[in-house]
């Protein structure tokens, strides 16, 4: 019998019309409260086969977790199809009416007939309230299977889920929360790290490892084998955190989850320095991913996408014979570019892209990947040269890395 | 016998890791070609589970994809599971195995014995070549289900597909592309959508009809019924366009799959008019958007994110006045901004955002939300209130997303 499964209902999910977003952070949310999620099923609005999956899981999963087809129209077969799964009935709850009706009223708009399904609720079932949406979710005991029915909204499940959900899944698993250990590093390939620490990595026995490339780094994943020792998971954790950093330095940025772009603005935000930006090829997002985060207006004086070369004269103040002798693609228009909007705006750092993203736009001499990465600072510039491999998207994404990263650097330097 | 079941294997999926970005890319193209993916299983490195499920759904659908943990690390097992599922012992295969030695070449690394297990291939298969990494795939006859095993990451699987499995996938089911028109519409609610178009989309006969609201608005989708006539399908597709044209004007912005920010770029290039951004609460998201696109260094002179009320006055010429008596958030500040931006680059547009992201920073009067939304022209500014419920991701994308529209609206009447 397996922790937990989940059934993920839409055909918008199989035509490719929408992304999943509830597996990834569902089971982060369940490892949290140690429960480990086994399976997942992505299947259509089809009433009998929701019924048949959920009637073939019953006994084989402890906690089975439902989630879309809850709205008020007819594609909307889930909430039928789960009682009957369970072989129950559906029964009208009036209070869940009563919690729809009142939030028509504060929508300003009439009820209608359709929302009173979206207050039926299975025979022995215990709702779960939705306080952003109209479809109540529900639990429902089937002996060895608890059903957990939940909406398709993210911004209506996930408040379910972390105020109704897990507590209940806790008291039901009695768990430590999953042990896990991530260490983030940019700028070593996935290979050559196994090849530089696959021993210490191997002498780990109290922890599975794991490691997980991306486009813009590669994280070691440690967790903790059931049942292991917590002063070997100690031990060993630590000693592997000390040899990445003794073999690594900067490029072991993070023993943690924060993203790259989270670890700047907190070392920025922390440091109190004040911060310029100025993009060619990565085109506003390094200001993008840097303003996700609140409170980045303190210390992010001004970022400038200066697309055009022209921009780059005007609102930097880069000298047009730089450009003209060099290119808008060079090491001196990158610093010339990184002085100027630090000038502009008195920033305490100033950071810059410059590059050929691609797919046009190469030469032989300047290839479609060439980027210039630059941090200026009170009495430095620093410029890097980098090529990447990979479409428009991955050679921006990897140049929006690879400068947050310089400016780490650099941060950690200071 | 379903059409097509997908496989996606992977720890890194159920645990949160990692978001599958297969599922909706493979049911996209799988469509092209007439096939529907009926189910999905998200499933462990497990080789015992890989293999059940391979041999439960065998004879069950006519197409079966499994992608994932084909690496040369032990955890990687899907390619013995795959060939168990079937019933099949691996062979090896020497010319994988010198796509294999030879791309290690190139890299200027040695290959490891651990990347010999690469090259092992099911009796009977036929091998799809890789041509952006090491692992190869393969098709498998299994008379009633064809199994189709890909690689994990999408830089490999999808040039596979594309050049592979698609052809040989058309040739075996013989079908006409799945028809499907999506209109996109931004601005208006889906019930009240509902409402003002709902007897004339019930009275598509040859269409099923489903719409698809998310963050920046609702889709509408109208999926051929199987064997529906193709001029009762022209007939009613043209007409709800029309109507849809006559209902909503500008906030029907799309008769396809285009994103907005993509229409805007197309509209932009087709007029050969040129953009200048000025962007406080958005960060740098508007440019970082347009910029995915390739050629939008044509239109786009520059970006500026002014997220300090002293850049928008040094960098745009805002009047410090403006800012004092009125606060950063106010029409005047946004139309200023406009002004400012356009002066500074001589575009032709110039597109402003400045607003309360939140979570914090809100007051009774200026709310976390209240947004304004700027678009300036030769001869005439235009400053949009608004407010944006939801988290601070949300009011950001929402904004985004208000502020494109509004310029292409404006496109629109020049």
């Amino acid at each position: 019998m397996t922790d937990c499964e989940i059934i993920l209902v839409g055909d918008e999910l199989l035509k490719g019309e929408r992304h999943d977003a509830h597996l990834p952070w569902l089971a982060r949310v369940l490892a949290g409260v140690g429960v480990r999620v086994a399976r997942a099923y992505t299947i259509r609005d089809d009433a009998d086969e929701i019924r048949g999956l959920i009637a073939q899981r019953l006994g084989e999963t402890r906690l089975l977790v439902i989630t879309g087809g809850l709205g008020p129209t007819p594609d909307d077969v889930t909430r039928e199809a789960f009682a009957a799964g369970f072989a129950r009935e559906l029964e009208f709850h009036n209070p869940s009416w009563q919690a729809i009706v009142a939030r028509f009223e504060s929508y300003g708009r009439p009820v209608t007939d359709a929302n009173r399904r979206q207050a039926m609720v299975p025979t022995g079932g215990e709702v779960i309230p939705n306080a952003h949406g109209t479809a109540p979710g529900c639990f429902l005991d089937g002996g060895d299977t608890l059903g957990v029915l939940l909406p398709g909204p993210p911004r209506e499940l996930r408040p379910m889920v972390e105020r109704d959900v897990l507590p209940r899944v806790a008291t039901l698993f009695h768990r430590e929360p999953l042990r896990v250990e991530t260490f983030r590093t940019i700028g070593v390939g996935e290979s050559d790290l196994m090849t530089q620490f696959g021993d210490a990595l191997g002498r780990l026995d109290a922890w599975r490892v794991s490691s997980l490339p991306s486009l813009t780094g590669v994280d070691i994943i440690l967790t903790a084998r059931d049942g292991a020792d917590r002063g070997a998971l100690d031990e060993g954790a630590n000693r592997m955190e000390g040899q990445l950093r003794a073999g690594l330095g900067g490029k072991f940025y993070e023993h943690g989850i924060r993203s790259l772009d989270r670890v700047v603005h907190d070392t920025l935000s922390e440091r109190g320095d004040t911060l310029a930006v100025a993009e060619s090829l990565t085109g506003g997002r390094i200001g993008a991913m840097l303003t996700d985060h609140a409170g980045s207006s303190a210390y992010l004086l001004a970022d400038v996408v200066t697309y055009s070369n022209e921009s780059k004269v005007k609102m930097l103040g880069v000298q047009p014979e730089i450009i003209s002798e060099h290119g808008a693609v060079s090491e001196e228009t990158c610093t010339a570019m990184a002085h100027g909007v630090r000038r502009a705006t008195g920033a305490t750092w100033a950071l810059t892209t410059t590059g050929i993203a691609g797919p046009s736009g190469g030469s032989e001499k300047k290839p479609v990947g060439l980027v210039y990465l630059g941090v200026a600072w009170d009495g430095g510039v620093q410029a890097h040269r980098v090529r990447y491999r990979g479409s428009r998207d991955m050679v921006r994404t990897r140049a929006v890395y690879g400068a947050l990263w310089i400016l780490l650097d650099r941060l950690h330097r200071a």
